[in-house]
């Protein structure tokens, strides 16, 4: 029976969406037990439903490292005792993601060999298989050269195991496709993905061809550059939705229009809803975790739950252990 | 009478695409001299409309500082020395970025004080003032803080100038919009401007936003990351037009749709139209200089042209000059 810990606390959108996610969850998963942590009096929904671990603080969402290790009542501190102390095969949370990070690594410890720890998001492009996966989205500001190709067997696995891409094509994130450009780290990262005959690594790429070229699998970037694609793209979709309603608002005719076409852009939205990924994977720590987004709603936290359940059922952790010591 | 030097080589598009350019420029600008520097077997429409001037050899694409300064008989040499000769007001060319901006550098050389020049770009986006300018796209990979601050200088003016904002909001790209966020380089930088009350500093800023919130005047970045946020709006945009082609052919009904809501698409494709825009401006160096897209059709190279004009009428290079050495 799997078993996933929940801390309920500290998104945006409060206790509520979270319990109504597991709710629903739980009700199509009857293979997994949940156990809530949080403050009680919040979770009482969920009594009978699955285990409730009370937790009177929560940490802050601009919460660092030690300020999330000195809050020991925390959910989030209490929930990840219970992984270190092996109730639990894996953990989701929509907290301070800073804290998240920091906390997971500190108290989970890294897989023996990683260096850096990458947020790993598989985001819904027309790519040959669906899915970007992109690392690291922000876990880490400037990474090495040693970290950027971990990333890229991290990502080759990830691709390999919850995305279902047999032979990933892996890409350095660049300011060109020259193996001469970027960053002297990105240049030496290629270098050694090169010369180590790395599986399908293709190259650099710049940052527009990575969202159209169909045949990018797998995209590793810095962490700091990684969440500028990231936030970039959100933005410009979001922004680009905008200006489509507008279109559609421009005039009578145009509204005419819209009751035409409704159909294919409902389909549209849905496929730019990256809030239904659910939740980004913090790869490279011992043990399996999801972060939901702050502002997740009932749908996307459940994805959350949906990932977490894969990420724990493929065994990825211990693979990415099988594939950094074998690569070592 | 302003007189404007054209590479006219160079670009993925053939001299043809400038020569037409220049052609049409010139019927709405007789206040303007061109001389066009290329091979004069490709300029021949060009004769007595402009001076023209032989040169035999193109600079590669993929041309690097010292390739171009050997090829003294390149188009854009023989260009840039016009301009160091005094006999061009500003120059443009559609041909190697890298090249053009290294040489550029080299021949004309820095504005006295200017550390490093950067590459400025106004696209258009629904801001309070209808443009965001960002700096630096891609001219330099890593920028330190002083270099920063200076970018915030060069696009203040550039945007009270050329945009026409009497009081930008400037800030910086990091991964979050605390001051405490992001690389080194940008948290002190932030102090910098904070602790000599640039005007306007407002704080750092996430990427998203700085798509998404209409007060954006000024957006100042590290070369590499300024150049993912540049190149990520350009493929998600182009992705996003893909999306809507597509949700408009979905059945017979949107087909229908799309009939009456052409209008009002038409506008959100016009405004989106970055290649209107022109060209992005090489600030810092000593002399007006203009880099067209080197996929440049006519009227982008005609846009760009009068980028070029408006940067001389408006004596942002002077104007650089004193408000750098007012700073330092």
């Amino acid at each position: 029976m799997l078993k996933m810990v929940v801390d309920t606390m500290g998104g945006d959108n409060g206790s509520k969406v979270v319990v109504t996610a597991i709710k629903n969850f739980l009700k199509k998963n009857n293979d997994v037990e949940i156990i809530a942590v949080g403050k009680k009096q919040e979770l009482q929904e969920l009594e009978g439903i699955c285990e409730i671990i009370d937790a009177p603080d929560v940490v802050p969402m601009t919460a660092g490292a030690l300020d999330v290790l000195r809050m020991k009542n925390s959910s989030m501190m209490i929930a990840l005792n219970l992984i270190k102390q092996g109730r639990g095969d894996g953990i989701v949370s929509c907290g301070s993601t800073g804290g998240f990070l920091a906390s997971s690594t500190i108290i989970l410890k890294m897989i023996p060999g990683v260096k850096r720890a990458a947020i790993v998001t598989a985001f819904p492009l027309q790519k040959r298989h669906n899915y970007l996966t992109l690392l690291d989205c922000g876990a880490n500001l400037e990474n090495s050269s040693e970290e950027l190709v971990q990333f890229a067997w991290m990502g080759r696995l990830y691709s390999q195991i919850v995305v279902g891409v047999s032979e990933p094509n892996v890409y350095l994130l660049s300011n060109g496709g020259e193996d001469e450009k970027g960053l002297s780290t990105i240049k030496v990262a290629n270098k050694m993905l090169r010369e180590s005959k790395f599986p399908n690594f293709v190259g650099n790429i710049e940052a527009r061809e990575a969202i159209l070229d169909p045949n990018v699998d797998v995209l590793v970037a810095n962490g700091f550059d990684g969440n500028v694609f990231l936030k970039t793209i959100e933005g410009t979709a979001k922004y680009m939705s905008g200006l489509i309603k507008k279109a559609f608002k421009h005039n009578l005719s145009s509204k005419i229009g819209y009751v035409f076409a409704k159909k294919g852009f409902d389909e549209l939205k849905n496929s730019l809803d990256y809030k239904a990924v659910g939740g980004a994977l913090l790869l490279g720590v011992n043990g399996a975790v999801v972060k939901a987004h702050g502002n997740s709603d009932e749908r996307s936290f459940e994805s959350a739950l949906r990932v977490l359940k894969k990420l724990i059922e493929t065994n990825v952790v211990d693979k990415i252990k099988e594939g950094i010591s074998h690569n070592e």
